[in-house]
Formats: structure tokens, C-alpha cells, sequence
């Protein structure tokens, strides 16, 4: 069988990784989220820290000719993603994968979403609170994904176009999506 | 139980029709669609043809303090969703079902789409050629639906917080489609 990749892009505190983490448990494949980070770190001998801060901040002025480190992280960040689903069946959590891997793997692409309110319950029982007001880190994070997804994609991030299958985790439960899901594949 | 209430939304030629209506078989219970209309020209008077033709047209200039025709048989049309609704479950397809029942039921809100192509090849098969061009009859019916959408209930018809699921039954087939709702409801 051509491998098949499940690629899962998520509103933040939708639990959207734990869904994916799970999905590749029941189906016996890997899933990828930090790792892709860690490539990213080693091919281009930035820190994780450095990645996960800036890889997801669009530069949209850099100088004439000149690569930006967003564009040279996005760079290798493709060849990660093109590099793991012809290794196998995977899961890859959020980094544009439904983008970078149209046309050329056997994907099902899936949005997973939940409501605001469910998404501030849940961000503050797992990375608990901080000095930055719940709201303000739930839209400041949505508008971080959807920006990188539309500068390095030219699509809209959650049109449900880019998607097969989009889920609202908060009424139908995790394990229902996640059900759902292995059940896709 | 409570009365439980699938609405599907979906986009011209997606298949939205034949999935409600194979669901609403499957659980025994209703699917309204075409009844709606019927119920509306039985409360207005208007003729089944006019409310097809011309409900979906909004007016967004009418006399002052005047209720233009479609908003009459708006209002018509939201009591009789409500009526269903509370008669028993049911699938009800279209006419912005998902927003009339927000806190008023409890509802499965599903969002039927497909790829331009897969409902350009549907829509020949199930009703044949006609003069307007196929590529024509979807973008007019879509934008249409999008504009009736947003101009009465003020949300993006499409927008995936709108909906519990959205499925691409292009991708997923209707039959695959109609087990997951089967099966979330």
C-alpha cells in the first residue's frame, strides 16, 4: 500500500496534537510535531528555542535576493516533511504538511477546531496560566498560524477547502475524533 | 431523549441532499428539505416556484418600515424549522437550519463540500446540461447561498466555527459520510 499521511492542522488548545498523538497510537505509526523542530535544528544549526519562535513569524520585507531565515527554516522544513512521508505512514501535526504535501502523497488532511471558550478551559489545564491573558494567547497564536499558513501557502488557514475532514473537538469529544479519524485511514 | 436535529449545510453538487436524506433513512427518523418550501407557500400564499426562485434572493433595500417578500418568508421559514424541530428529530437540509436552532435544539451542524470538479461531474449526471455554462450554474448557486447565509444570520456560510463537521464528500465518498453522522448522532 502507497504510504498514507494524516496531516493535522489545529487551532491552539483545540487538542489537536493529543489527537494526532493518539491517532498514530491506535494505527501503529509514527507522529511527528517536535521532531520536525529538532530537523529543522539540526540542517540548519539553529536552536530549537530560535525555531519555535521565529519559524512561524512571516518576514515579509527582507532585502533584495536575499533568503530570510523564515524562508531558509521553511526551506528545509519542506524537505523534512517530503522526507518523513516517503519513509512511511504518518501522522505530521500543523507546519503546513496538507500544503507542502499536496499532490504529493496519499494525504487526508484534517482541521481540528473548538470553541473559544472550550479552548481557554483547556490551554489553562495543560500549559496553565501565564501573565498574558488566556484570550489574548489564544487569538495572538491563531493569528500567528493562519498569517504563516497564508504567506507560505497563498490559502486561507481553516478554509474548508484545504481539508477533508474538520472537526470541533470541544462538542464532539477527543476520542471521538480521534475514532473517526483511524477509522478515515 | 431530547429531539436531536442533524443540520447539513453544503455546497451545490456536494451531495449534501442525498447524504441527509440517506441518513435521515438509515436512523428512521425525517429529512425536511423541499417540505420547508411547501410549509412556507401553504403559511404566505406564494407559489412553491416563487419561494425556490426568490427566497434565497436577499433585499437589502426595501421601503422603510416595510418587510420585503423575503423577509416574510423568512420569518415563515423560521417557525416552521422551529415547529419541526420540536415535532421530533429530524435531518434538515439548508435554509440556514444550523443558525435558526442555535440554543434552541440539539444539534449535529454539518458542512457537506467537494472540489470544483467532483460537483461540476455530479451536477451534469443528476440534472444535466443546461444553456448556463457547469462552471457558471456552481459559482452562482454558491454565491447565492453565501450571500442568503450571511445576509441573515451575519456569519460566513462555510466558516468551519459554524459547524460541528465538516466532510469533503468528494474525497471521503457519500457513504463513508453518511456512517460518520450515522454513527456522531
Amino acid at each position: 500500500m502507497k504510504n498514507r499521511v494524516i496531516t493535522i492542522s489545529r487551532e491552539f488548545g483545540s487538542g489537536g496534537r493529543t489527537i494526532g498523538k493518539l491517532v498514530a497510537q491506535k494505527l501503529g505509526i509514527p507522529c511527528y510535531d517536535y521532531e520536525i523542530i529538532s530537523k529543522i535544528a539540526e540542517e540548519s544549526g539553529f536552536s530549537k528555542e530560535y525555531i519555535e519562535n521565529e519559524a512561524e513569524k512571516t518576514s515579509y520585507f527582507r532585502p533584495y535576493g536575499m533568503m530570510s531565515n523564515q524562508d531558509y527554516m521553511w526551506t528545509i522544513q519542506i524537505e523534512t516533511i517530503l522526507d518523513l512521508a516517503k519513509k512511511g505512514s504518518c501522522v505530521i501535526v500543523g507546519r503546513c504538511a496538507d500544503y507542502v504535501l499536496k499532490d504529493r502523497a496519499d494525504c487526508l488532511n484534517v482541521f481540528i477546531h473548538s470553541s473559544f471558550e472550550k479552548r481557554a478551559e483547556r490551554i489553562v489545564k495543560e500549559y496553565g496560566e501565564t501573565e498574558v491573558p488566556t484570550e489574548k494567547r489564544l487569538k495572538d497564536k491563531d493569528k500567528k498560524r493562519a498569517s504563516y499558513y497564508q504567506y507560505y501557502t497563498d490559502k486561507k488557514w481553516g478554509d474548508y477547502r484545504n481539508y477533508h475532514l474538520a472537526l470541533d473537538s470541544g462538542e464532539l469529544g477527543i476520542e471521538k475524533c480521534v475514532e473517526i479519524i483511524v477509522d478515515l485511514y
